[in-house]
């Protein structure tokens, strides 16, 4: 993560292209979709910790990854012996707790980007960050199961009622029709779909949250474009 | 869950066997593996709060569950409709965070009872949990990405130490090897396998692990068939 550059996710911190020196870089798809849904929480209620667990699907490795996923799944449904190529283990029907490079202490540079790019987003180096980033076998799409701790109570109504008015996010929360993001519920959408909301009563002021969002979309491309879109709106 | 009825889990509370009246209860499976894990914590600095979000197999729901899944990945791979009906959505790639009914507060049964279950097999109100309960389409094995805040200060080496010396845990824990759990690696086996054991440097006293057991052993007839070797043992 380079101070020179900034990184933006034009929901969030549209006004740090301004001070771009030629270079703007898109953020990592997991932080993306995550700050997309803190930004209004934030601004609401100011957020204290976050404890973030991911369920990222194939495509956000690339093509390789999702021939891997279909070819291991047919080899597994036919009873051949799978050789992973692209990830250390076997990605078809199961879990790697493994996204990119391990550091020292134990974290991945994924789960360590979700905590660096969050706070510089945000601008608000207060907020704390912690992370578990996982694989899953899916192809398109990834959700979080985000936890928070704000400063200020927001119940979970207040919650969804900020949530709603955000630019970006699309509330769909209604479990008792079995109304909730998944990564088919988001694929092809540029919103990022937030349900799931609830009061998390274990300390004073916290909040369980679920999202869901077109990694290929709103984590990478979809991105790119409307940052595009915010420099050409201030050049007029 | 009754207060009539102990539920058990022999690594944790073996001795709980001694109040029954005709009944034991074995617990939920997710539980079940999670306070195999959080006991040898809670007993060297003493657990506060715990933030879990599970990864669980079709297998918990049961056979119709695993036709489903490998039905509806058939089905996907051969560009099928599916039409989903063990689950209320498609579960061939794709993550459903919704396991047993939700109630009012928006938490699922299946939540519910990861959090007072914990606080009744570990004999301490005092605990703290909160869950998400997430099913993957994986047909074998549950994984749990778990939060702890200890009392005591518990570095990564030496709840790594307290962990090893514990009844029925294996710590799998080598990411530099690319050694951590998963569904695959648990599959047939009774051991609980923890790792990615790392600090959580946003609280004083924290702690991230990733979990991964068999939920058809350790999960369920293992289990009762440890509860029954209890009995059998106190009964000589």
């Amino acid at each position: 993560m380079d101070p020179e550059v900034p990184l933006v996710v034009p929901e969030v911190n549209p006004d740090d292209v301004d001070w771009n020196k030629g270079i703007i870089a898109n953020p990592n798809c997991s932080t993306i979709q995550m700050v997309v849904a803190l930004k209004p929480i934030h601004d609401a209620a100011t957020i204290k910790r976050v404890i973030v667990t991911t369920f990222q699907s194939v495509s956000g490795t690339g093509k390789k990854a999702m021939d891997e996923l279909m070819n291991q799944t047919k080899e597994m449904l036919s009873f051949v012996d799978i050789k992973p190529e692209v990830y250390p283990h076997q990605i078809a029907f199961n879990c790697l707790p493994h996204i990119d490079v391990f550091q020292e202490d134990g974290y991945t540079k994924e789960e360590v980007k979700m905590i660096d790019e969050t706070k510089k987003i945000m601008g608000d180096d207060s907020i704390k960050v912690t992370a578990t980033a996982v694989r899953v076998p899916v192809f398109r799409g990834h959700s979080e199961a985000i936890n928070i701790e704000t400063e200020y109570k927001l119940d979970a109504n207040d919650a969804r009622a900020v949530l709603a008015a955000a630019p970006g996010i699309l509330v769909y929360d209604a479990p008792e029709k079995n109304i909730y993001p998944m990564q088919t519920t988001c694929a092809n959408k540029d919103e990022v779909y937030v349900g799931r909301v609830r009061e998390d009563n274990t300390i004073e002021n916290g909040l369980n949250i679920w999202i869901a969002a077109d990694n290929l979309r709103k984590g990478a491309a979809l991105n790119a474009v409307q940052i595009a879109e915010v420099l050409v709106k201030k050049a007029k």
